[in-house]
């Protein structure tokens, strides 16, 4: 293992702090067209965060090139100079993956804006990165498609953005992550090679590139163009909600509903702070007696959505839901919805400041999870409410705390990295659609193994052997794992505390 | 591109020929038990081939480990002494990816047999490399569950095969390919050393190492367990037989289909000789004046597949079909398939062998390429019969030859790779589900562009720096493409004669 931590570029954390400002702008304004470098200071700092703004840091330069070529002359001129290069969508990405290097260059991809093709027959689209996930389906929806994925942020982040975190949303249960809707990336790698992973086919000859591109966080290479799968619109959406008295028990249900072998377009979970939080700011006519609530979405032909909802309802009854109701219109699906996509929101507005959680865990083991997060509330002295998309077992646990108060912030922290832990211990995975990037990298030394690590540094090396893509972010390297001291627990070799050794 | 070139392992073919047998076994007998090691020309010799049993090759040893230490053990000493090591599942495959190296190991997981745990709750199943696909499936079906993906294969191959290769099968349109089958895969790296990638979440986090596994054929480690998702059994299943008087005519019923927003179950095509060739065979009674008949197959509730159904017949209809026949119970729709699924045998009793071909293509370009395949029947002297999985683009084109007529094998070979060059040239690719192997590594030399090959060789050398993982299979050497002399053609840069430049 000495061996390749020695020859895996990367492992070691580089310093970047040699680099010259000024010998990189010139390097760059020799081979961009005016208008597309910028290095004063105040047109730095709109760049200096994403979504997590508790993570700031202004980067060296920030270049909005337009064209593939001037693309490929970004990274040749950084690859020559040593420089890094942090690749950006919208920003509107929660775990920091693309906060910019100090000795670095932002890359922006913002007038990458065009939808290129867009073939209705074949139910495919050719876009450029910086096209907003919106914008897609509604470029399709004219032919009766849209683009599946839908992370909540989906009015403003890009494809670009999507295909870097692997971005999900609430109907990816039953129609995907980003990867399973991609058919086609192209880019351009570190050393300015141009390459296109993917194709038109179901399946591909060579090693899985398009995948390994999807969810890499923008360390491997930078995305030019994409093509995407698009998805007919369903006839029909209706909504089930179902009230129960006890969390555990929705918990169950959700699991017996998959295991019923119904694949619901969305299945969601809210605890009892989070509907009351959501029913005074926004009305959606939540029981808030109750514990927990579901919400079940089945879309399809009128016969399917009638069919699956009967279904549905029998595995809630069996359940023990004290409650059900079925949407009679669009208008009242529209408000239940409202309600859960009011959380985040909500959470603003009851707490100075909120740590989103992204945890995932097996669906079975949702009723711990539950109960574990309500120890740690007394044990950290802070509310957290739970809103989960609950058929794939991911998590949203909102821990909420005010930075002003001393300690706060740090307890909120140690809250949510213990979440985390308890995720991989159950099991699960540090995270579910939001990415590593900076927030969570030192609970990767949790979830991976050394030699997993090392696998991982020496895929990074076989495109970017200077590590200039990205650093820092996203894979730990072993003496950070080190210094942070956490052992890997993957396979449950060292148990969490809150569950039996297996 | 020269630099990079002369750092990757792997770009150069490597010459094993100063391997020494006696020290080879000698080493393997220290750390492996007594019947685990074979080293006898008589024990080799029912390893020489899989299933493309035109090229054979009798290996130094074979090995047949019991456990994971055994795999450790044997790719350990390999890795020492630098002697290749090729996987092998049921030896099934097509395109002799499991063919032997001469100076290498051939590495049997036929003992690795056992599924180790199957959860209906979770819908999922972890088996060892060597279970049988359909085994996986008799295992699930008292809860109602199978295993999705289906090879022609199924009753004899293994999942172990099925990720090398990411098999697909009928069902493969709807359920899609092992890939989107998979959850988690535990390997073994050519150092030795135990990974495991993925997990029991819909997503995971750092590169996805699982996708990039699947489909790598035995070229980045080898699988010791796997963790399959299980599907619910449809309640019915019935299938559409549509006769057309014209190739073309059901080629784009085929994509009108798919473009109506209706994914069938299976959408199966076969040309006018198929269904001579078949019906005399099977009595399946299908129509012998269409020139061309699709299956296509509906499942689900009762409910949705009477409303799939009335929507295919629709379509079909509007896209001149001359006849529609609806199976009216299992024993029917079984004797539509049985004609399908009997179309490699009947090939085999027509001709004293065929060649079968797997390129990919768009389905709308279905049509063109049914005319290039009549134009190459007269061209190369030889008759090819057409059996495709049509929904997803993927060619069964059979080429009938008889190997003891001088030059016949050599033009059924140039005949073959014609129909793979115009699958790329025609936006498709080189193989739908049977893998480069040996058999179609020129084509690659179409297929990608030097940058993209040399990417290839950098993630093989992430994971086998040494190059001792199936030696001189799925990806050629630069060397290799430039003796074949083919140029890439992927983009449309160098258009095939047949297609108009694009």
């Amino acid at each position: 293992m000495m061996e390749i931590e020695a020859q895996a570029p990367g492992v070691q954390e580089r310093d970047f702090s040699a680099l010259d400002k000024a010998r990189v702008v010139e390097a760059l304004a020799r081979v961009l067209p005016v208008g597309v470098l910028m290095f004063e200071n105040e047109d730095l700092r709109p760049y200096e965060c994403d979504g997590l703004a508790a993570y700031r840091s202004v980067p060296m330069a920030v270049v909005l090139p337009t064209t593939e070529e001037q693309v490929v002359a970004v990274l040749r001129t950084c690859s020559e100079l040593g420089v890094p290069v942090v690749a950006r969508g919208a920003g509107t990405g929660l775990s920091g993956g693309a906060l910019p290097h100090p000795q670095g260059v932002l890359l922006s991809l913002a007038r990458f804006n065009r939808i290129v093709h867009l073939d209705p027959h074949a139910r495919t689209a050719v876009v450029q990165p910086g096209v907003r996930n919106l914008a897609i389906s509604e470029a399709a929806a004219p032919h009766g498609l849209y683009y599946a994925p839908d992370p909540s942020s989906q009015i403003a982040c890009t494809i670009g953005g999507n295909v870097a975190e692997n971005a999900g949303g609430v109907h990816c249960l039953k129609y995907g992550l980003t990867v399973h809707n991609l058919m086609r990336v192209r880019g351009v790698t570190i050393e300015g090679e141009v390459v296109e992973f993917g194709n038109h086919a179901l399946d591909a000859p060579g090693y899985d590139l398009l995948a390994l591109m999807t969810g890499s966080e923008g360390m491997l290479a930078v995305v030019t163009e994409v093509t995407v799968r698009l998805t007919p619109k369903p006839q029909l959406a209706q909504c089930v909600l179902a009230a129960f008295d006890d969390v555990i028990r929705a918990g169950d249900a959700v699991a017996a509903i998959i295991a019923a072998g119904i694949i619901p377009a969305g299945l969601e979970m809210m605890d009892q702070p989070a509907t009351a939080a959501v029913e005074e700011f926004v009305h959606a006519g939540y029981p808030l007696d109750a514990k927990a609530i579901l919400l079940c979405e089945s879309d399809g032909t009128p016969e399917e959505v009638a069919e699956e909802i009967a279904r549905v309802r029998e595995v809630l009854e069996r359940s023990g839901a004290t409650e059900i109701r079925v949407s009679r219109d669009e208008a009242e699906r529209m408000r239940f919805w409202a309600g859960r996509k009011a959380a985040f929101p909500a959470a603003g507005r009851m707490s100075p400041d909120y740590y989103c959680m992204d945890g995932t865990i097996p669906r079975k083991r949702l009723g711990e999870m539950l109960s574990a997060i309500q120890r740690m509330e007394t044990e950290y002295g802070l509310r957290c409410i739970n809103v989960f998309h609950a058929g794939d077992g991911n998590l949203h646990p909102l821990i909420l705390f005010d930075a002003n108060q001393a300690g706060e912030m740090e307890r909120a922290e140690a809250f949510g990295a213990e979440i985390l832990e308890l995720s991989v211990a159950l099991g699960g995975t540090i995270t579910g659609e939001h990415g590593v990037g900076i927030e969570k990298i030192n609970q990767m030394c949790s979830q991976f193994s050394v030699a997993e690590r090392t696998q991982f540094f020496r895929v990074k090396a076989a495109f970017d052997p200077a590590g200039l893509l990205n650093p820092g972010k996203a894979i730990p390297t072993l003496h950070r794992c080190a210094e942070y001291g956490r052992l890997h627990v993957s396979g449950g070799a060292v148990p969490h505390p809150d569950i039996p050794r297996f």
